[in-house]
């Protein structure tokens, strides 16, 4: 069961999530590289006492740049210029494990955190795709299970970096003239599978020790990574009842994995279009949708799921013979969720893009502040939730509504913080700061 | 001949170059990982118009943690919370091509350009010493040539991806629902020795093009790489002969590779210790060789020249036989540097570590505003710089003294702007925007 106060992270993207959000009026078509655009949300994010920001990411270039705004800045370098502008709000960065070095992505983070104060997050991972892979001297992308073992390895080490100084190292006696201990820095002199680093880091431990660690793959091998390593679990639940499933699946994994499944933060994804009345909303959520480029959105959709455009007439439903999960090697349980909420709700093609088109397989919900407000303490009070990933359809507007309307009213039912009362993201989600892994030998 | 007026930046370090800085009552031995301290001195920067702030890197760990601050937080990261406390000033970033993926920094690059509105620079080093190869699973550092090959093909590849997409790439139309352009954004397909990469940049193409390229090795090999690719060289000159041979043979050089020499500035480092009289700038260079402590010098001196401390007795003269600069596989020109101080002002061990202390082999002048400035011009009037690496013994004060004391006296004598004039590092530096490598095709 979730306690409250809940969690909430306004995941960050361009003009928002919805696909078509790019062509309303208010919308600015150049946001994405914006860094005012970002900042404004952030400062709007933290004036709601949200736990965190947090932005996707892929080293690749992927679709058609006709469909949407397209391109995407380097998640860290953001983070540390909305670092500069706000000073509670947490700032999650999603990073590869496939395509970045230990050493380098770990020295980032560290350095994040110690710009931020501590408020450093990390969605760790393993990206799918071969156009990615294309970029690193790559054909394809390495087999799932492969990106999965070479993600644990990279976070043992990664851990071992940020523990690498402790606490203590730094020790400036000005009058000796010596600036730190040299016997509390260890080389880490790590020799594994995937990975040879001799360290140490050279970054002093950071606030947090690390960054919060999240996880947003819900596969088996997604599931048992997070069950190991992950403190907050982002997730793509379409009903109740499969939230509800995961929830006590990922939580059982963590217990199983000897770790306390309450240090275990299972957040899913909710795409709110909120108006001031319920006919409102769906007025907005009917213009998004009608300014969907259909063509555009099939030749996605065929994409995930290994067909050609061609084989997806728009006014039929999807083919009885498609792939299984187990052939596809990118995001798996994307491609289920997808197929899944098709066959359930009997969808056309044209109205699964629709489905699709606001949160890309996230659960999308339109109504009032309250109905918002309802939604949001359903799952969480159903143990399906112990927070949320706001993903506002149209951005910022969207943000401001949920900030402005929807947050008075969890306030008011005691499930949401009336003001930050700590300064890392680790006191926002109630983690505690990690111990030094080297004083535990 | 050097135009007017000069460029500046301030080359950022700690709490200053001077190794034994930190022991001053006015310093926070805490600098390293606090952006604050950063921020305020980028702000003194901009406050007197200098072209940009320069941080230094290695992804390693080097040295001992007893003599001085130690570890440095990523400087592209630092970079964009700089960029968010200020409008003007140029960021320019030390990166590694020899522990990097082209990709990756490229895009971090292209990201930081964006964020701060077209202020960004990039300082290509290829990384000497076996300490950061132990990072990157190698056993030691790749010959000195080899690195400079990879460098080349690095910057080529860089290149190609902050020009794949076309300016015009984003074009978006609402009404039509077209956001930009497929045919204006172009796969790569890099195939060379070090590197394989599809393309294109997920990041559209920044306001400068891409980050002032600068350079900062004056071997041969470095050299030949400056007078190819560099648009800035920062150089380490003990003398005005030396500083005039250097530049002269740079601009040479470039004009051989085909390159206007004007669009090729050359920088060397000046550490300079300001007094309001001599006496007291005297003083406080006695002060700070006073606080070092010549074991842990003479530990890294050694370590350089590839002695063992005990081959270096503090109040001889460096033994006879040295290696020479080919048997150097690190930092190939500091090394011969180092040398030719010790054997022509015949120095003991002890002084040459003075000497060395203040600027790890950059000039070191200490004097009044006035002696600073008349070195300035000295240098700048001989043929021997475009402009200075300022590189204050102690920081915040090293920095306050210049921008308040010597740059209204540079300015008197016509040798700095009075205020920006432009918005981009280009700009300042008086480079042109790059054209699209691909339009030439």
């Amino acid at each position: 069961m979730s306690t409250t106060p809940l969690h909430f992270n306004a995941f960050l993207m361009s003009t928002g999530h919805h696909e078509a959000s790019w062509r309303l009026p208010e919308s600015d078509a150049h946001a994405t590289t914006t860094i005012a655009h970002y900042q404004n949300l952030a400062r709007t994010a933290e004036r709601g006492a949200l736990d965190s920001v947090f932005f996707a990411d892929s080293p690749a270039l992927w679709g058609d740049i006709g469909r949407r705004p397209s391109g995407s800045l380097e998640p860290t370098v953001v983070l540390t210029a909305l670092a500069a502008v706000t000073t509670h709000i947490g700032l999650i960065a999603t990073a590869s494990t496939t395509y970045n070095d230990p050493y380098n992505l770990a020295r980032r983070f560290a350095s994040l955190d110690h710009i931020s104060g501590g408020r450093a997050g990390w969605n760790i991972v393993t990206t799918a795709g071969p156009e990615a892979a294309r970029n690193f001297g790559l054909d394809d992308q390495p087999a799932h299970a492969e990106r999965y073992q070479r993600a644990a390895e990279f976070v043992e080490v990664a851990k071992k970096l940020w523990d690498s100084w402790d606490d203590e190292a730094p020790s400036p006696d000005k009058d000796s003239g010596v600036w730190g201990d040299n016997k509390l820095v260890r080389r880490i002199e790590h020799s594994g599978r995937h990975f040879k680093v001799g360290g140490a880091l050279n970054v002093p431990r950071s606030p947090q020790a690390y960054p919060v660690l999240v996880q947003a793959g819900s596969s088996e091998d997604g599931r048992d990574f997070a069950a190991r390593h992950a403190e907050a679990v982002f997730t793509a639940q379409q009903t109740l009842a499969d939230a509800q499933a995961f929830y006590a699946d990922v939580k059982r994994r963590a217990a199983a994995a000897g770790r306390d499944p309450d240090l275990v933060k299972i957040l899913p994804g909710i795409v709110p279009v909120i108006g001031s009345t319920e006919a409102e909303a769906k007025a907005l959520e009917d213009e998004l949708d009608r300014l969907i480029v259909a063509e555009y959105a099939r030749d996605s959709l065929a994409q995930q799921l290994k067909l050609r455009p061609e084989d997806l007439p728009l006014d039929a439903e999807l083919p009885a013979d498609l792939p299984t999960e187990d052939e596809i090697e990118g995001a798996k349980s994307r491609f289920t969720l997808i197929v899944e909420l098709a066959r359930r709700e009997r969808l056309t093609v044209r109205q699964l893009i629709g489905r699709l088109g606001g949160g890309r397989g996230h659960r999308t919900f339109s109504g009032t502040p309250e109905q918002v407000a309802d939604a949001i303490q359903e799952w969480a009070s159903a143990g399906a939730a112990d927070g949320f990933n706001i993903m506002p359809a149209v951005l910022p507007s969207g943000l401001e509504a949920f900030v402005d309307h929807v947050v008075p009213i969890l306030r008011a039912r005691g499930l949401h913080r009336e003001g930050y009362t700590g300064t890392t993201l680790r006191e926002h989600y109630g983690l505690p700061r990690p111990a030094n892994l080297f004083d535990r030998v």
